[in-house]
């Protein structure tokens, strides 16, 4: 799954949660400003997050589609008493008129009409408009306090967020249970991760931690839940402790028996409406006590609360996002063990695509379904870790394509399709994208392929020293689309969770300037690609993860890491020009090749296996 | 010449500038503290810099080198009523050992313990500390203040500098006479300049830019001078109109009758002793007018003089750096010239050096001297562009080694010896290093050199899309010596001017961040290297310009750029190690060298030739 790029939105894809894609009924707008004017407010500001602030959410967060209609993965809506305007950036200026009334809202673009803009031309002195903080980071609302400050507006938190208000058949927050992520799969006790982590605050003279974000609290207190799509998160709060005890935020119910079992000593259950007097606590209890916050990725909330009550926040970054990203031994050996599983599947549905594809009866649609299936084979299979890509031709040019019966093509022969998806295991979480040649390839597709898999052997085979970070591999993985005269607009490559989100971080490979160093057991995708607007799309994608060298050349003087390729399947040899490939590329590919039929090769059946072995051929 | 990388302080090089390198006497830090009190003053920060922040300093701005005796580029004074501490960088803790009384002045890592502890360690509430405004940027005194802030001191500045008071043959200010740069080397006439930036200012609704650095101000009114060594600069301030008339502030003795006569319209000649007065004159003219000055590389006193006067300040860019940096056609072909009259020292040298070199003859000292001699013998050669660097083994390992009496090694075989140097020509600026077994190369020098020369070429031979910044580059030049577990401590390449500074910006090839794309006309060094501490010292250093390709690949959907290499110098094939180049990298440096003989081998003598047409065989 493609990764965002230098100070692009993040390519976060969403299900639209079963809400309808027509434009809202203008009385929700309406019953919206009767609720503000109830409250003394002139407007209202709301982006489409929820109060956990991760890439998915529930149904019940989803204010702004029930508003407008819209059902994009990004979004700002901003409410005055006479108008209201919603912002979306570049992947959504043409889906935002269908499913959105122009009347009611105005559309805008997020970064050339931004809100800030819009508060300005809006509002006037005196005017008092409405936000809620556990819906804005702090870096975020600085800038619209800004903007209305200019105009001698206000901005006011507000104390329940007025949509919920209005909205009468909102969607209960989701409740689905909680399980405990085995020690086999993380490799490590919450409790040694508890005190490790708390032994470090300590150090920097820190009482407390408080953790916003689902995945880090999944990882902390190794449990897994079910409360958003695609990632096992269950959505909460929790304040860890340099002592290691952790109070937990949440609806309790959700704990099933094994998970309740499972958690280790100094986890205290506390309901999810304790948390906001919870931060007070920390200060009344200690006046001055250092609590760390999470200012760029966290709900302004917290922090407020944590000031409100005396504390001294210290605002810094999450203190389980990197260790999270340093994945174990367990861990990676769990990744190992799911990509063969997921190999299994992907050979299987490339096998079958190429018996169905060249006679034009299946769509896109039909393939993404038979892939889920063919993953469901799978043991310990518990849903994919994305929605699935599959774009055949101009879809496939698309970067954030999500076929719907709209846009739903036929696979036939005579373009390229891109598939892009993933798996969650108990073990791992997969994602891999394969480009698939339907029909004869064009020399030039053949060509444009062939520059990408140079660029990901380039990545695959890289050696660096400790201490380079992903933007300095990043042009490795265009340079020969770069001698070309082209180039992709996305990231090369994303963290990637174990059995958590498929998008994490603090690493990435990508253009934008990236501070944090590549360190082993990180692991990342290696996703160069090419897309032809209105013609096709390439993008090759294998997951990998960071090792240390052992046997460096004689002489080296630095500590130096490398790759290994963590994905299984075969990249089409079809749109391979072997003329444009060094010897040590084409050995790579080969090597690669002859590994895929050997882990895989046994755990198909004997047709698959047959296939997989003219598939995994050398060049 | 090295550039400065991440973090890392520039690595200038300064004549001591006649000035001993003895301890100073102390009676100079006596007088200081006299002339302290008499102003009522607790303390004083100096750092080693002049009011024009430039690279290179005049004779009379070596204030800590007289107070102190440290004559080294970079270092900072602190000076209080019972103590005095000298901070320095990594570069220089064994050289202030030497020079510098520690009793007197407490010597200190400049980042390990800055200045800015020093002053919270030294100094108590209500005490004042003087610095001198013109020379401490903005950016540097936001930290001193807020340190003397912590303390409850304050800062103070002076009006006028104390230590001037006090040293009696303090030397008079340069006054080298000021020549015009012809048309003919500078290809635009200083009106059309300032016309063009004059425009772009009143677009931005600026009414005139403060120019602070010496080259900015010597590109824009073409012409050149003799202040500081190594770079053609007359010490001077102008102010820059939005209707492209300038004001210029300088001691116009300095002006021959050949400079005054080229000066456009529209330049007005000002005494040095008016620039203060007539900063703040612009906001008493004109309340609240908009003044670009430069808060990162300027002092802090043109804000301070702006601010008032009631101008508004806006802190931006110097608006004739980027200009500056994209040469013209002129200014392109001018270093091609340039280039092919070192190139034929350089063939003197290196077939001189051959010659001697074998039987231990000659030291660093004696082959810097030959070096000059040979390029002394090109017409239009104004001297070298920088002091030359000779390191001959362990020496060559030291970055930032400057061969002097005491460290002068001997030239004999064994080892290599690393050649940086570079000259100034009416024409252009050159920047050329060249490692040169002395005696037969070990198998370690040869691949270790191969590696460099890999990343020399990869940098030679990249394309690149419009919007590539030299640190997407930086990582081509270092992959060889990464996958082989090394990795060199400086950035790879630095601007260079047109017959103007050999470091200039704004943009670089380096590991650090740069938000600066590489435009065409921009002339950059490729000088990638490998250090064996103790051992020797390689580096392999053209320098290129960036060229639009006229001819990309067939469907190249991006405007493409690409490097033209300008240095004509045999790149040493005894430390070739063939088998680990790429069949295109051979073609490059067969390539390389046949262009060297076709473009030097005609106008250097028939002796030279001959051994000119051995060096560039093909591999």
């Amino acid at each position: 799954m493609t990764a965002p790029d230098a100070d692009r939105p993040a390519d976060a894809c969403s299900e639209p949660g079963g809400l309808g894609v027509q434009p809202a009924p203008p009385d929700r707008l309406a019953a919206l400003r009767a609720e503000l004017q109830r409250r003394g407010l002139d407007g209202f500001l709301a982006p489409r997050t929820d109060e956990f602030m991760g890439e998915y959410m529930p149904a019940y967060a989803e204010r702004v589609q029930w508003l407008t209609g819209f059902s994009g993965s990004a979004g700002f809506l901003g409410v005055a008493r006479d108008r209201a305007a919603i912002f979306v950036d570049g992947r959504y200026t043409l889906q935002v008129r269908d499913q959105v009334d122009p009347q009611t809202f105005t559309p805008r673009h997020l970064m050339e009409e931004p809100p800030t803009a819009w508060i300005r031309e809006t509002f006037v002195e005196g005017e008092r408009i409405g936000y809620d903080p556990w819906l804005h980071t702090r870096a975020g609302l600085g800038h619209l306090k800004r903007a209305a400050d200019e105009v001698g507006a206000e901005l006011v938190a507000v104390d329940g967020n007025p949509v919920d208000a209005v909205w009468t058949d909102q969607p209960a927050p989701p409740a689905a249970p909680i399980a405990p992520h085995a020690i086999e799969y993380a490799g490590e006790t919450s409790l040694a991760k508890r005190l490790r982590l708390g032994a470090d605050l300590a150090r920097r003279k820190i009482a407390a931690a408080v953790l916003t974000a689902s995945d880090s609290i999944a990882w902390l207190l190794n449990v897994r839940g079910g409360d958003v799509p695609n990632c096992p998160l269950a959505l909460s709060y929790a304040v860890l402790k340099s002592d290691g005890s952790v109070d937990w935020f949440l609806d309790a119910r959700k704990l099933t028996d094994a998970a309740r079992e499972a958690l280790d000593e100094g986890v205290a259950l506390h309901p999810m409406d304790g948390f906001a007097a919870a931060l007070q606590a920390l200060g009344r209890a200690e006046p001055g006590v250092r609590v760390l916050a999470d200012a760029v990725g966290g709900p302004a909330a917290v922090v407020d609360h944590l000031s409100k009550g005396g504390a001294q926040v210290v605002e810094g970054e999450d203190p389980c996002q990197l260790p999270k990203a340093l994945k174990n031994e367990v861990e990676i050996e769990g990744a190992r063990l799911a990509h063969r599983r997921d190999g299994a599947a992907l050979a299987r549905f490339l096998h079958w695509l190429e018996s169905v594809s060249e006679n034009g009866s299946i769509t896109e649609l039909d393939a993404i379904d038979k892939l889920y299936e063919f993953r469901t084979r799978g043991v310990r299979f518990n849903g994919p870790s994305f929605e699935t890509i599959a774009g055949y031709g101009p879809n496939g040019a698309i970067v954030h394509y999500r076929a719907a019966p709209t846009t739903n093509r036929r696979i036939e022969p005579g373009s390229l399709l891109l598939v892009d998806s993933g798996g969650q295991y108990d073990e791992g979480t997969t994602d891999v994208t394969r480009t698939i040649p339907i029909g004869a390839p064009t020399a030039e597709m053949r060509t444009r392929f062939t520059q990408v898999l140079k660029g990901h052997i380039a990545i695959a085979t890289a050696r660096f020293p400790k201490g380079v970070t992903g933007s300095q591999l990043d042009p490795f993985a265009r340079q020969a689309l770069w001698a070309a005269g082209v180039d992709y607009d996305h990231g090369t490559g994303h963290g990637v969770g174990s059995y958590l989100n498929v998008h994490e971080g603090p690493q990435r490979i990508s253009k934008s300037h990236s501070a944090v160093p590549l360190q082993p057991g990180m692991i990342v995708s290696n996703e160069p690609g090419y897309y032809k607007t209105g013609a096709f799309g390439i993008r090759i994608e294998n997951l990998v993860a960071v090792y240390p060298v052992v046997n460096p050349a004689e002489g080296a003087e630095k500590e130096l890491y490398g790759f290994e390729t963590l994905t299984l399947a075969p990249i089409d040899r079809r749109l391979i020009e072997p003329a444009l490939l060094a010897v040590h590329e084409v050995a790579w590919l080969d090597g690669y090749h002859a590994r895929v039929l050997e882990e895989i090769g046994p755990i198909v059946e004997a047709d698959v296996r047959r296939w997989l072995e003219d598939a995994c051929a050398p060049i």
